[in-house]
């Protein structure tokens, strides 16, 4: 599976952002207490075995489907094409990358319309779809406004064995490198890739997959996203923040990431930047800089690194895991193989900020 | 010298609250940078030796002295009282006490009139003063305002090995106990009081003392503080930050905690609560609760516990150390032999949060 | 009545602080959807007459009591004093002072004890105790927390045309005045004076009374005050946003006001300054400078100066209210007669600030 | 010059964004303190007759340029296209609509290539570029990071007397419209339209023109907006802020006006929302809607309507300015002769909301 995809002859769909995500939660009731109760998404309609979620400012039908099943996994993560010709747009370009596709036009969710599901290159159930249901964007509801509300769905990320490959892929398809993760020896570990005018809608994390890293909202501000932790705090639900918050290097967003009663993983994000133009400037970051992934220097814990969620293919099976070969962003900076700096050009002597990241760290 | 401290029979001064640090720093151009250039306290005065700085709603000369001198520690834990003749109770306080005592109408810094110093009966260099020099408030120059702007001293923070023979001293001094952190063992692992509305003048840290553990200084909001993160990384002085930022159990604050050049430790920290009623309701913690220090369970890192600085008797030598008998709270909390749970009554099941605090704890 | 109010040879009570307020309001239903709906104020008790509410941070009974009644007024300033026998003092402070005074043992409304009413000199129906019933003090129940959250009782403002003989009544009861408004003639125009360590617990507004100006709740940040204006809009009441948001000149604090289903005036307030220190600077602002109540110069509205609550005597019925023979503020501010400069010493020339406010003055 | 532009035969430029404006003020060093001092824009180049300054998150050379001339003007509204390509088509679409048009290989600008300049159907000089320099682009640069931080350059702002005819050509040239102002008679008041995924690269004003009215910065938080206040306040120069903070109605943000030296115009603006699907809704408001200019129903002072800065040619002469003719927004909605409304369908019942915006309207 690591040859190169190759580009297929037809023009690749237009892709506006990412739009929505499928995810299978095994106790509705516990994940409904996750997304509504705590974070505050609004609930556009529900039935017995689904929930269908959207952001304060949405104005289509979900960013998110909670579905109830036997295996906690994402089923889909939906991209919205430019007009109807761009759904013909992905079936024909994955028809000729031999994936499997199925075409619906009725939609494979309440709210959608006609749409393609494809099982991609990379293995990750990918959907494209231009009609959906105009639903109310909630923009100036304040009074639905809750202290830790999210206004969008932001970007989803996806882990990868081969980040080059999938990123050649992805290129291919439209989206635009804003930020990567390498080494020197030319390993990449990370790559955050664009269609909307933010830093991503999708990003490719090097690690054991295809499996799904997290999905992630924004906020307004970043007091929107403390709140969220001093409710968990209040909730006695503190173990279920994983990582955060802090200010990302990658993407200079304030982050937060929570784990939902699955284990599946949410980013809570804010006031990264725009990437509109044609020539916006690639950020390259060495995988020892220390700031790179927390730009205060918090070591990332190791289960955001190692965990993260099935995703299925077309029949609702979960894909096979396949095992990263490349080094491991986990193994060459955490801990005793490991060696990562604040200060680059320092000489390593005590106090230089060469040897580690930080006095105190934790035992 | 682990006997009880005895009440004495004369009244004991009427304090204020924290009004300054004295502190010994061993380069005074990298402090300045530190103090001034990055967390842009005001200067009122700076001589080759001495930079006197105030926060930004202060309207008296000073609240932190930087002193150059051989070894980097706490000269003075200075007090304002509530008028002149309260000077002369705590002269004749601490000399019932049997304590060293130094009275200089001349005042020990510039900028402060009559005072008394005091080595007191935990170690600590002790002052207290009324007259001061009234200097610009800058409340309202908002043209001088940054965007971490440090607004006010809150407190300071001393470790003594001995916690309630330490909070008995203090009571009997006048302070009252907002917080505290104890087991059920009845051992006592830290306390906080105060004398103005806030949680806390000073804390009491158990640890091996007489040591400062930080001053603080409070921000108005908590973008505030994640601003004085993102000003480090952009300095690349991350690995200064020790811990947080994170919202505290005790006091609810919103804190962080960064080192300055010899070590000192600086607590940023904002919107703890009133405490100005006479029956403020004490809080107490278990010291296996793990959100008691961080509210969200972020572990607090072991060089917060071990760490700490010199305090200097009043011949300007460092006071010995003398180790803590009773249990560390790193040893009940953090590690092999540290228990700690999210939610008191869970039944220890994976995933009841009793066996420890978060998922992907460090390594 | 323009007399000299005498200072009694008896100590006065020892305040601690503003802590209730008891307002008659004529539609219990509308109240409650302002209070509780819009504001988000927490019900520690209600019946079909009566709601008790406090804000987040307090762990006292209640901070305002809405009370069904034929005429919206207000009918009870409460005072929190330091101990039990201060209610004693209290009752004999106003008894030399001549004034109606009532006790009650079982107190005036549930959750107080033992206390004093009184219609003091000035006309004011003040209220003294010190036993209250403690509730759940939710300042880490942020799963309560809304996005325009009031976390505490600030102050009380109060109307009487006298103020210098209002201010040297209430400096006789304890009061000390942080800041105050004149002209070059001597003429007070209003006057801040605090118990608690803020710019005040209650202020003179000079104008016709007495009557009650408004009573003012705190919030931690800025944005929870924007929040509020924002739900206002939402629910289309923008129209009882009477003045705000804005940086008041005097007491620095970021500021609303708006009005209640009655027409009582509520001010939400935040991040006034310390002022606990004895020889704590009072400001004094020229009536004439037009930063003085907005720190922006935006325009004090005429209904501000004008509108007000009737007060209670302690029979029920309202005071008579007697006009203010002083200068009135708005007279010399606004409008044709009136005269402020954006910079004092400005020469008048076109531009320069002298002639007046803003440019684009509403019409 | 009220005839319907027609739309050209070639296609239209594809525009990514607004990028710069080109202004001229009488004098250089009075401009410098108001845009570098007092907002903090950064300093790309300059030389005693020009700066050009670009916001903290911007990569290309600048994002406005204050050129000294005598007469104070925009000089030219510069718009970023997708490639070298679309210069050429910018020059022949304007050529095809007859407009004067003038072609630089070297820019018109320091830091800018090849562009071309118009004056455009409604009288404005636009400028259409693609090379340009790019330079450090700031975004982590927080040892920069002022309190009332600029971050983008987000939209222009033109008054125009005919808004449906501008509206016309500026979707003939790709913009689409994001939000209006009308009335029931079928009269345009205003239009917001984008190319950017934000609510606006420009709008149209409608007034006596061709004029410009604003140009807008983003913050990242509001915060950032009230410290600008603020420090205008500590400045002396609320004279300066000519209308808000408040909350737009139209688009959403939190913004503010105030005013530069020679009276230019300046938003500060954060926080409205994604407008980058195709089938993004277009929000219409009734101009007798109180809240659509300020959400919080605060009047619109009649400068912000009356006042705005003329435009040159390409020769540098500033453009006749023609009279609007369709109904005046100030007209129908200030004053004796307007009417606006806080809720739709009360009955004009007092207090109902129809009769007209605030209690306490200013005299």
């Amino acid at each position: 599976m690591n040859n190169v995809i190759p580009k297929p002859s037809v023009p690749a769909p237009d892709i506006v952002r990412c739009a929505y995500l499928e995810l299978v939660v095994t106790d509705l009731a516990k994940s409904r207490a996750f997304y509504v109760d705590l974070l505050g998404l609004h609930v556009t309609e529900e039935d017995e075995n689904t929930i269908y979620l959207r952001s304060f400012e949405e104005f289509i039908h979900h960013n998110l489907v909670l579905r109830k099943g036997p295996v906690a996994a994402a089923a889909a993560f939906a991209y919205r094409v430019k007009s109807p010709a761009e759904v013909d747009a992905a079936e024909a370009y994955y028809k000729e990358l031999g994936c499997r596709v199925e075409r619906r036009k009725e939609g494979f969710t309440k709210g959608v319309g006609d749409s393609v599901r494809v099982e991609d290159p990379l293995g990750f159930p990918y959907e494209f779809f231009y009609e959906v249901e105009h639903v109310e964007r909630l923009t100036q509801r304040y009074d639905l406004y809750s202290a830790g509300e999210l206004v969008r769905l932001d970007h989803f990320n996806q882990v990868t064995p081969d980040v080059p490959r999938g990123r050649k892929y992805l290129e291919d398809l439209g989206f635009r490198v804003s930020e990567d993760i390498k080494d020197s020896d030319g390993v990449t570990y990370a790559a955050w890739m664009h269609r909307k005018q933010t830093v991503h809608d999708t990003a490719l994390t090097g690690g054991n997959g295809p499996r799904l890293h997290h999905i992630a909202f924004s906020t307004h501000e970043k007091h929107n996203i403390i709140q969220i932790c001093d409710k968990m705090g209040a909730l006695r639900i503190s173990d279920r923040i994983e990582r955060g918050p802090g200010r990302h290097g990658v993407s200079n967003a304030f982050y937060l990431y929570i784990l939902d009663p699955d284990g599946h993983r949410v980013e809570i994000y804010t006031q990264d930047y725009y990437t509109g133009d044609p020539d916006n400037p690639t950020v390259t970051w060495d995988v020892h800089d220390n700031q790179r992934r927390d730009w205060w220097g918090n070591p990332v814990v190791p289960s955001w690194y190692t965990e993260a969620s099935l995703v299925l293919d077309l029949d609702g099976n979960p894909q096979p895991v396949i095992e990263r070969t490349d080094a491991s962003e986990m193994a060459v900076t955490v801990g005793a193989d490991g060696f990562s700096y604040t200060r680059k050009d320092d000489d390593g002597a005590p106090g230089s900020g060469v040897e580690g990241f930080k006095l105190g760290a934790q035992v």
